[in-house]
C-alpha cells in the first residue's frame, strides 16, 4: 500500500430480492420532483417500471419522464436531459437501468446548472463541477459497469468520434442504489456476458499495475475467482439466483474505488475499447473483450523484452486466479498460461473475441488509434503505433 | 449472497505516511470543543500526542483531556468519560489509540446524553441509542479491532465478570479515521501480534458460517492470504512499511461490515475470548488465539460426526488460504491440514497458544463458561459444557 490516499464512499446499498421495498423510505429524504431516467423500455416489459412508478406515486412524487437513454449515451441526450432537470427543478434523478443510464444520470446531474459547456468542462478537460449538483440514485437492472457505487460517467460524442469517461467525486456517486439480482434476469445473453467481461476488465486493469505487494491485489484475486466461478454457472442458467447475486455484488466492489486504493491502474483496455465504441457504437464490454487477449500478450512481450518487474504479476495471475501449477515452467510460459486460461474462460462464457465482429476493419485502425487516449502506465506504455498493432491483432 | 441486506459505511479514511495532514481540514466540520481520548500515554512518548495537540490548537479548538483509557475499557471509565463529554458540551470525540480507545469513544459518545443506564441499555440489552450522539473520529495507533471503520464497542464490567460487545449503527461509526502505518511502529511486539491474530479471527469468524457460495468468502480469503504474507514479514521487521501498511488496510476491511454482507457469522471465538478477558484482563487478541485451535478442531469433530455441510468450508480454507493440495486426502484430513497450517502460522508469528499462559486455571473454567454468551451457529452450536470442554483443551 504505497502513497497517500483517501477512501470515502457514501453510497448506501440495498441488496436482495426484496430490496425495492427500501425505496419508499429513501424517497422521504428528497423533494417532490423525481426524474425517472431509463433506457429503451425493457423495464416497461418486465414490470420494473410499474413497480417503481407505483412507489413514487404512493410517496406523492411528481414524476418527470426521461426514457430513451441509449446504450452509449450521447452528448446530445445529455444536453437534453440536463435542460429537463433544470426546467422542472428536479430534486432527485432516479436512474433505472444499467451503467449507461446511471452514467447518463450523473452527467445530467452535474450539467443541469453548469455555466460552461459540460462536455468540454467535465469530459474533455476533466474538471470538477463548481455548480449546484442534483442528487442521483439508482435501481440497477444490468450488471457490469459498477456505476451504481462510483462517480464514473462515460459519454459519447459521435461527431468528434470520442467516448470519454469522467470520474466525478463523492457528490455524484448515487446516494443510494437498489440491487435486486432478479431484476437482471431478463437482460439478453449478449449484454449479460458483455457485463461479465466488463467486470473482469475492471479487475484486471487495476490489478496489472504497480510493483509493490498490495492488499487490494489479494481482494481483486478473490473477486476474479468469484466472478469466474459464478459466470460459468450463469451462462448455463441465467436464473441461478446464487450466481447472479454473487456477480452483482462482485461488479459493485470491482469498481467502487476500493481496488484503486494504493494503485495506479492501467486503463488502456478501456481506452482502446472506448475508441472502438466511439467508431462502431458496439456494446462496451464486448469492445473490451475484443482487444484484451492481444493487449495482454503485447504487454507481456514488452515486459519479457525489457526485463520489467511486471512479469511477477502475470505469474501471480496464473497461479492465484487460474490455479496454474508452477513446477517446471519459466516465467514467460507461466504468464502465457494465465492469459490462455483467461482466453479459454472468455470463449466459455461466449464474449466477442475479435474486433472485426464489432465492425472494425483494417482501414479504420489508424482512426480508432487516433481516438484512443494514451498515457504512461507501469508495465508497458503504449504509443499510437502500439495501439494500431494491438487493434490489428484483434481483427 | 442470500438474504436481504443494507450496506452503508460513511467513515472517511485517510491513509498513508502523510495522512495526519488531513486532520486540519476535517476539524473545520466540527465545533470548538474537542475531547482528546487516549490510553496509557504511549502517544506522549512517541510524539503523536504533540503533533495532534498542535493541529487542534492551530485550529483554535478547546481541548478536553481524557487520557488513561485502559486496554479493556471499563464501565466505570465509560460513565466518567460520558459525564465529561456532557459537562463540557463536547463537539467531537477524537480517539487517538487502538481499538480499546475507539471502542470507549463510541461508548461515551452514545452514553453522554443517555437517560437510562448505558451499560444496561446498550450492552446488556443491546438496544439502540435514542438520545443525542456526539460525533467520534479516530487516529489509529494499533491495528486489529477494525473499530476505526465500524460501529463496534466492547466494554468490560469486572464486577459482573462480563465483557460485552455492542455493534452500534452508522451514527457511531467514526466520521473519519486517520491511518498512518508508521504510527503503529512503536507498539510492543506482544500487542502487535495479538492484533494480527484479532484480524485473522475476524476473518475466520465470518468465513466459517453459511453454506452457500458467497463472494464475500472470496474476499475474506484474499484478506487472509495478504495478512499471512505480511505478518510473517512484520514479525521479523516491524518497521517494514509495506507489510505494516498492508496489515493496517487488511484490518480495516476485515471488520468494516463488508464481509458480513449475506453472512451470519459465528462469533463464538470472540464470545469465549471475551469471557476469558472479563476474568483475566488478558490482551484481547491473545484470548482469541488461546482458544482458536481447540475451537476449530471441536467444530470440525461435530461436523464430521453429524455430516454437516460445513466440511466444505474447512476444505476450502485449507486449499484456498493455505495452498494445501487435495490429492489423495479425505475431507477430514484436508480440513485438519488447514487447521494445522493455521497453528503453524500462529506459532511463527508468536501468539499465545494456551489459555493457561493468560492465567486461566482448571477451577475457573465453569465460571468463564458462565460468562460466555452462546447462541445458535451454522456449523456446530455450543452449549455450556461444550465451552468448558474447549476451554479445557486450551489449557
Amino acid at each position: 500500500m504505497l502513497g497517500n490516499f483517501k477512501f470515502s464512499n457514501p453510497t448506501k446499498l440495498y441488496f436482495g430480492k426484496d430490496s425495492l421495498n427500501f425505496l419508499k423510505d429513501e424517497l422521504k429524504n428528497y423533494g417532490k420532483t423525481v426524474m425517472l431516467s431509463y433506457g429503451g423500455g425493457s423495464i416497461k416489459r418486465n414490470g420494473i417500471y410499474d413497480s417503481v412508478v407505483n412507489i413514487l406515486k404512493s410517496e406523492g412524487k411528481t414524476i418527470i419522464e426521461d426514457g430513451g437513454v441509449m446504450s452509449n449515451p450521447t452528448v446530445e441526450k445529455m444536453y437534453e436531459g440536463a435542460a429537463k432537470v433544470r426546467d422542472n427543478n428536479v430534486d432527485l434523478i432516479l436512474a433505472v437501468g444499467g451503467g449507461s443510464t446511471i452514467d447518463y444520470a450523473k452527467g445530467i446531474a452535474a450539467s443541469a446548472y453548469c455555466e460552461t459547456d459540460p462536455w468540454k468542462t467535465y469530459y474533455l478537460e476533466q474538471k470538477s463541477p463548481v455548480c449546484k449538483i442534483v442528487p442521483v440514485a439508482s435501481i440497477l437492472t444490468m450488471v457490469g459497469t459498477g456505476s451504481e457505487m462510483n462517480g464514473g460517467s462515460v459519454i459519447t460524442n459521435h461527431k468528434e468520434n470520442l467516448k470519454i469517461g469522467k470520474v466525478f467525486d463523492d457528490r455524484l456517486m448515487p446516494r443510494f442504489t437498489i440491487l435486486n439480482p432478479e431484476f437482471t434476469y431478463t437482460v439478453p445473453t449478449y449484454q449479460m456476458v458483455a457485463g461479465f467481461f466488463d467486470i473482469m476488465s475492471h479487475l484486471m486493469e487495476q490489478y496489472f499495475s504497480n510493483f509493490d505487494d498490495n492488499t487490494t491485489d489479494y481482494l481483486a484475486e478473490g473477486l476474479m475467482r468469484s466472478l469466474i466461478h459464478s459466470s460459468l454457472i450463469a451462462v448455463k442458467d441465467p436464473k441461478d439466483y446464487e450466481a447472479r447475486s454473487n456477480i452483482m455484488w462482485t461488479a459493485t466492489w470491482a469498481l467502487n474505488t476500493m481496488l484503486k486504493m494504493g494503485k495506479h491502474g492501467d486503463w488502456m483496455v478501456h481506452m482502446i475499447g472506448q475508441a472502438i465504441g466511439a467508431h462502431t457504437d458496439a456494446t462496451h464490454g464486448m469492445t473490451l473483450a475484443a482487444v484484451s487477449i492481444p493487449y495482454y500478450k503485447y504487454i507481456l512481450d514488452g515486459i519479457c523484452n525489457n526485463g520489467n518487474k511486471g512479469i511477477e504479476k502475470f505469474k501471480r495471475f496464473a497461479v492465484n486466479v487460474w490455479n496454474v501449477r508452477e513446477e517446471g515452467k519459466d516465467d514467460r510460459q507461466l504468464a502465457l498460461e494465465g492469459i490462455n486460461c483467461l482466453e479459454k474462460w472468455m470463449k466459455e462464457i461466449g464474449v466477442v473475441m475479435k474486433a472485426s465482429e464489432l465492425g472494425v476493419k483494417e482501414d479504420m485502425l489508424e482512426a480508432i488509434a487516433d481516438s484512443t487516449i494514451t498515457y504512461p502506465t507501469d508495465y508497458r506504455t503504449l504509443n499510437h503505433n502500439d495501439v494500431v498493432e494491438i487493434l490489428r491483432q484483434s481483427l
